[in-house]
């Protein structure tokens, strides 16, 4: 393997998107050019599929990720490819790159060596400008809330409880906590708020969870922005922004079509973070593909603690969509790294540690088991894995009454995947899976969470003050107590503490708060220390991107 | 006239703008199309034509706004269309809009009834997202420097002089004056800063006057930033930020094109405004259309003081370009109220109030013409005005030395505008354009800041304390003393006081503070009371945006 994964992007020999719509029975007229590789499925179109049946909805999830990288998004076009190379007719679903990161540490966000998307530079810059449409919608909101109490605040808000903050889709840790309004009269009234990262704003979550235009202004209305003195919440429609809103997000709301490597059709639409957010691309996306392929390869984000729990307790729930297989990707490095291998000792075999680190793994199985569907292991293959590690992970997964198949997708494309895509046909077609959400809609709110942390966590007791507990009460006296919990924490362990790798159990969870998004339909616990606005690194890798000689973008990914 | 502009431009018959590109000579493979009916003009196309002949510049302006309207971009578009309808090969180039203002209340900005640009609500909305890219590039900058000052300041960053602040494309009062990085270590060190309107970002400006991308980058290097304790300038380049700004900016750095109603070529590229910026499009599209077109036909910002003079000192003369002809829109309802007329009575017949308001155009008149530049004034006919009306401001116009002719465009489209396409053409190819700037590059700079403040304003005394003047000599000790001013003002009156209309003399020009813009390369001269980040009104024009059922925009016009 001499090229990189961005010379290998810039060889492919990429179709005419209006030829990848073409072999899914999109016609150009229905496509809403980007370039002369992406395009946009217009809503017409989508709406004349409400008729056919729905292909099989696999999911891509993983271990707990660790800095020796698991290749989710890989795997997820791998199988993609896989299944269209054994004759299925597959698509892909994945979630759009956030520039915060891109220009941190994350690098891109499209796959790797011979398991790509393409574009990759666009995807990881400004794509369709989907995150600037929500950067906009949601500063819109924000700028007319504060215009509101400028002009004579005749919602009574109080400037004290107006949870509604700004965003930007920028890692920018100065804005996290900043007080506005400063500089006398003509600025309005100074009080204290902060930005988020686009990815965290409840546009983003509601842009991923509505059916339509009409269902996104109803939700965009639904959001509760501050509180009136009296207590009461005020909602985005009585600032008179869902309209505007709308109007901002009418051709974000429509999923992106690219293609991998092979030319095979990729959905890539939307993208909330897994840890701060519900982690999954949007459902028009996901149930437009259904329709249009035999079977939808979609990821969720981060470990399958995260992603995946939110895919079946917040996706699946809302969207009635039923997973008919789930692949847990794992790779011998994350597992040694797992049974505490330092980075740099990832070179050396050690099968003791990879034995170790598969606890970690095996939660991860059980879980996904938890929710009655089936559950393959993906082994994405490193050059330096040996035998004997391999074999240490198939046998640990075959312990758990699973299989593990090794997946060589990076190096060789659908080559690598043969055996993995057909037997996930075979899972999907056996009509095995029973999907089952984790808890009712009519468990109390608490009570989710703790599902959640006990179930899938493996936690101790869940550590609330009294304030959460309350404000929980009161959400769900004001009838939103139906409501699934969508958990931020960090992605890097079971725990709220990112160092305890592996399995860890008995640990406190501790719900340092919770906000409602009422719009999108879930009640957000937040678990320790988790930002909604990260930083960036000592040296981010802003510094080192630049275009080249010829006008191509390096250092990006 | 029954029709209103949203529902002309709806029923407009666009062609593919292939077809538009085609007209030009450029083909498909050069365009990159968003959706069916925009494109940017590719890199290598435009590197071909450098050794074609350039066509004639026309610059349309203005008398002073009044809430009465003027029409430039309407009197361009026409004129455009009109030149085209007698033979004419022609093109216009425009400014983007910025969505902030479309929120606030002003407007659309493509024209209105039989003169206009369309896909309207694409232009006033997202366009093709150049706008976002220069709010990306630019806050990444912004968080940049917070980083680096977090990370141990290797700089020595004096962080109370930070001079590059962020921005956002909205109209939000609030954020004009914030504290950032409150909330603790993590957060970073506290300071004041705040937030300006894209349109003001000294990355608009200099996408706005770059030659190509390499010059773009070594702009956006030279940019100063902040100052280090030493006082010595830290300039973007030290943040190391050029190379990944410059990557967030390839698209948006190529020209958008789209098309009139009548189905001629409009480059839509870049826009900074006129009383906070230089006020005109790009020069790259300038020049593109000046390749491609016999006649290129563009408009600067607000009244001939800001955008004509500012077209000439700075857009002129850093791009070598030369105006053949200039159109001065008027109209006799702004002449009315540059009379003393109030809104309210512009519907009766005043004469004398419009004789009187016409020494406000005979000062622009004269004004261009001080460019050495050939004056033709445009009365942009309304249905309420009367012969006796119209027969004034001809007469007056006359009685400068120049001549008026009405126009019809809005009413007609190109066939209300073939007198003046025919006259304009005339001009243009008579050559008797001698085209001059109002100061030499080796005058001081203060005493620029006076040239345009006595001979363009009229203005008494230019008013500025000891700390603007030492700032001013100390950047022309570091070498900056050649670079032409850019007046920030109110566009309501050629003095600071937007309630003087007509045409004052002898007024008091307080500038307020000096900055300068090293990349774009000008010093910002900001005069009374001129926000760089402008508010929303009481009742928003959000408000009332939204979708209908046919999933049209409405309310954004």
């Amino acid at each position: 393997m001499a090229q990189s994964d961005i010379e290998i992007a810039r060889a492919a020999r990429k179709k005419p998107i209006q030829e990848i719509g073409a072999a899914l029975g999109i016609g150009a007229d229905h496509l809403l050019p980007y370039g002369h590789d992406k395009a946009k499925v217009d809503q017409g179109f989508i709406d004349g599929l409400a008729d056919r049946p729905d292909g099989k909805l696999v999911l891509v999830t993983a271990v707990t990720p660790t800095p020796a990288g698991e290749g989710k998004t890989t795997t997820t076009v791998g199988l993609g490819d896989g299944l269209n190379a054994i004759g299925k007719k597959a698509a892909i679903c994945i979630r759009e790159a956030s520039l915060g990161p891109n220009f941190g540490m994350k690098g891109g966000a499209a796959g790797g060596g011979y398991a790509q998307v393409v574009p990759m530079e666009d995807m990881n810059l400004h794509f369709t400008g989907d995150f600037h449409a929500i950067t906009s919608a949601h500063n819109l909101l924000s700028a007319m809330i504060d215009n509101l109490v400028y002009w004579g605040n005749e919602q009574d808000i109080d400037t004290r409880r107006v949870v509604w903050r700004r965003v930007l889709d920028m890692n920018d840790r100065a804005l996290r906590q900043i007080t506005t309004s400063l500089g006398g009269v003509a600025n309005g009234f100074p009080r204290e708020t902060g930005f988020d990262i686009t990815v965290a704003s409840e546009v983003m979550a509601i842009l991923c969870l509505a059916k339509d235009l009409s269902d996104l202004q109803e939700r965009l209305g639904a959001m509760i922005v501050a509180y009136r003195r009296d207590k009461s919440p005020v909602y985005a429609r009585d600032i008179k922004a869902d309209g505007a809103m709308t109007v901002l997000l009418k051709d974000a709301m429509q999923p992106n079509l690219v293609q991998t490597l092979e030319n095979n059709p990729a959905f890539v639409h939307g993208g909330p973070f897994a840890n701060i957010a519900h982690g999954c691309n949007s459902v028009i996306a996901t149930k437009t593909a259904l329709k249009l392929a035999d079977y939808v390869v979609t990821e969720a984000g981060f470990g399958a603690d995260l992603g995946a729990e939110k895919f079946m307790n917040i996706k699946c729930r809302k969207a009635g969509l039923s997973p008919a297989c789930v692949v847990v990707v794992a790779t011998v490095r994350a597992m040694k790294m797992n049974g505490g291998v330092a980075k740099a000792d990832l070179g050396t075999e050690n099968v003791a540690a990879v034995k170790e680190g598969c606890a970690n793994l095996g939660r991860h199985i059980a879980n996904v088991k938890g929710f009655g569907v089936p559950v393959v292991v993906g082994i994405n293959h490193f050059a330096g894995d040996t035998e004997a590690e391999i074999a240490a992970v198939k046998d640990f997964v075959a312990g758990e009454g699973a299989e593990a198949i090794l997946c060589k997708h990076w190096a060789d494309g659908s080559k690598g995947m043969t055996e993995m895509a057909t037997r996930v046909a075979e899972i999907a077609d056996s009509g095995t899976a029973d999907f089952r959400t984790l808890y009712p809609d009519d468990m109390g709110l608490f009570e989710k969470i703790e599902s959640v942390a006990h179930k899938i966590y493996h936690a101790g007791a869940v550590v609330a003050d009294g304030k959460v507990r309350a404000q929980l009460k009161e959400w769900e006296e004001q009838g939103y107590g139906n409501l699934p919990v969508c958990m931020a924490k960090t992605q890097y362990s079971f725990s709220t503490d990112p160092g305890q790798r592996g399995a860890p159990t008995g640990f406190d969870l501790p719900v340092r708060e919770v906000r409602l998004s009422a719009g999108a339909g879930f009640v957000v616990a937040i678990c320790g220390e988790i930002m909604t606005m990260p930083g960036l690194p000592r040296h981010p890798a802003a510094e080192a991107i630049r275009l080249n000689e010829a006008g191509e973008v390096e250092g990006l990914f």
